[in-house]
């Protein structure tokens, strides 16, 4: 098949592959779609490494990378500094539900661990503009997305001048000029049925409304896309490819634990809820007994981006550990609903072609006939 | 062009076209799809007037009766009792809102109209059954859609052996086999972008689960439709034909005041939002001033439904006579953020027609590109 995206990136199929696990990329991009790696909290040498070896399994073919960079993260405090830059009260919120569910405490390098780690939250331009450099460094990445707003102008110019496509996730018909006016190659329209952070407009009615803002510049769909019909009806919306996310989370290849798995496999669509819970921004997130404690009355009111982040991000650790099921959590959309069993990428990404080509079909006998 | 639902009712196009205005019907029966008359708090004696009118103007085409008939509708009080049957509290919130607003009191014979009309609230299968058999009366009709939950059984038996369809709208893959159970023949899944009451899914991620759910028994798609590539995708996705109700409030056939079309096609999609506080269920309608107070901080809890109706009611009334527009709302989709300017009810469904059939064709030629 072919779409402008195929085109623009030498595809086979416009199918945008977003995972943080570089094995979800691989597979996604050996079938001839686009993997991207999402790369929230890694350092320069990490992604060095995860590059590299995402060259060495994908024969040259294209493929992206997804910076999660804030313009403004607001003021950023290390995880050990949590009690001390806090608010007192939601510290001893989160500690009360934790304790409540006797979910213990982290062993202390496990602590320190996640402390180092968790210092990724100092995500800046100037680190994005690292992990850039990274980047140009494997021909194969063709394309750069932004998560979180307009890139910096240096880092569009940059990619630009290396032969790089720019690409942005929005919300909102909005901002498309902004982004459009900013240089960008790509836009992915995310509807509010997306995982992880997500506006108030379904994919429905956003998606065309972007097409038609953004126009000429090419637009993927997300939110909501987990199957053939749905790529159908991106393409069918205006969309020239389809960007997924949470249909990876069920994979063999995914970076979950079987215990996450499984509560994503038992849950209904109506169980991915958007929340401030994780991040400090709304999130579409599987709900869980920890949710259900911000929901109940009496609860503080999450704080902002990036403070609610680091209050909850070693609960969120211990409870892991702890494999407390009912407290789990992770950002997933909808789509949840659908997922119902272990698959693989190449399986998903081949039944996804199916049932497209089946939906294309029977539209064009139903406006034939007579 | 042909669905299971063009030859159920032998239709030129698959387009359902729900309005409480009698125009909206008639304009969308004559161009070929099916009018759906929205029946809430009508008398046995308005209804016949309005078939009647239906009647002489459709040449004999098929069109459609949805009534709004909840299973239990709790206790039911009239207008004038609304001081001694509802928490002081609430009453005294509405009416601090409309003081504060400086919005008058309704002269005395409006208020005794209101009160009148208003008693319509006493909703029952018996009161249903009355308003069926004013339809059966009229030929024409070939479906009755229940627009809240499962119909009674003796009314689908009735229908039945009449030679009508029954359908029904529901918001959840959960809901369609009782619905299938009880003999309904045609499902109408709702995503939460619709207007009025709607659920928590999204068109994108229901659709596709309740025609799964349903099948042999055909869906139709409502939430989030106003043109013809959200057609395309309603069809790509699995649905034999669109259910739409906001797009009509638009057009010059609508029911609607000239000053609340202002507001609709001044409002961007997320100006459409859900809340409980017109009838006491989820329901999406226009932000406003009025909305705005029960989301403040100290504003009570919405009462249930049908408490919360009794409460607004005459608020909403006095708000639409003193034409204050930053107060007003009705009930409306997302897509209200595409409806710009007025327009006619064959107008948008030429342009649908267009547009889809538009969107088939690229896709066909997407897919058989090499």
């Amino acid at each position: 098949m072919k779409t402008r995206m195929t085109e623009m990136f030498g595809l086979d199929v416009p199918i945008f592959a977003f995972s943080h696990c570089r094995d979800v990329v691989v597979e996604a991009t050996r079938a001839g779609g686009m993997g991207v790696l999402g790369t929230t909290r890694v350092t320069p040498e990490q992604l060095e490494m995860e590059l590299k070896w995402i060259d060495d399994h994908t024969d040259g073919r294209p493929y992206a990378l997804d910076l999660a960079l804030p313009q403004k993260m607001g003021e950023v405090h290390m995880l050990h500094e949590r009690e001390t830059t806090l608010p007192p009260e939601h510290v001893a919120f989160v500690d009360r539900i934790l304790r409540d569910a006797g979910i213990p405490e982290l062993p202390a390098h496990e602590r320190e661990q996640l402390a180092e780690y968790a210092s990724g939250y100092r995500l800046t331009a100037q680190g994005g503009m690292e992990l850039i450099e990274v980047a140009l460094r494997h021909p194969q990445i063709k394309l750069v997305v932004s998560a979180l707003g307009i890139a910096p102008k240096e880092m569009i110019d940059l990619l630009h001048a290396k032969g790089l496509k720019v690409g942005a996730l929005i919300g909102s018909a909005k901002h498309a000029k902004n982004q459009v006016d900013a240089g960008i190659d790509v836009l992915i329209a995310q509807g509010m049925e997306a995982g992880a952070h997500s506006g108030s407009i379904t994919s429905m009615v956003l998606w065309p409304q972007i097409v038609d803002a953004a126009a000429p510049v090419p637009v993927l769909a997300a939110g909501g896309i987990g199957r053939g019909r749905q790529m159908a009806a991106a393409l069918a919306l205006g969309c020239e490819g389809v960007w997924c996310g949470s249909i990876w989370l069920g994979t063999r290849e995914s970076e979950l634990s079987p215990d996450m798995k499984e509560r994503f496999f038992a849950a209904g669509s109506e169980d991915a809820i958007q929340r401030r819970v994780f991040t400090g921004k709304q999130c579409r997130m599987l709900r869980s007994a920890f949710t259900d404690a911000w929901d109940a009355p009496g609860a503080p009111t999450p704080l902002p981006m990036p403070q609610q982040g680091l209050l909850v991000t070693e609960a969120r650790a211990r409870i892991e550990r702890a494999r407390r099921k009912e407290y789990m959590g992770y950002y997933v959309g909808q789509i949840v609903g659908d997922m119902k069993e272990e698959t693989s990428t190449k399986g998903v990404i081949y039944d996804m072609l199916t049932e497209y080509s089946d939906a294309v079909e029977k539209l064009q006998q139903q406006m034939e006939a007579e």
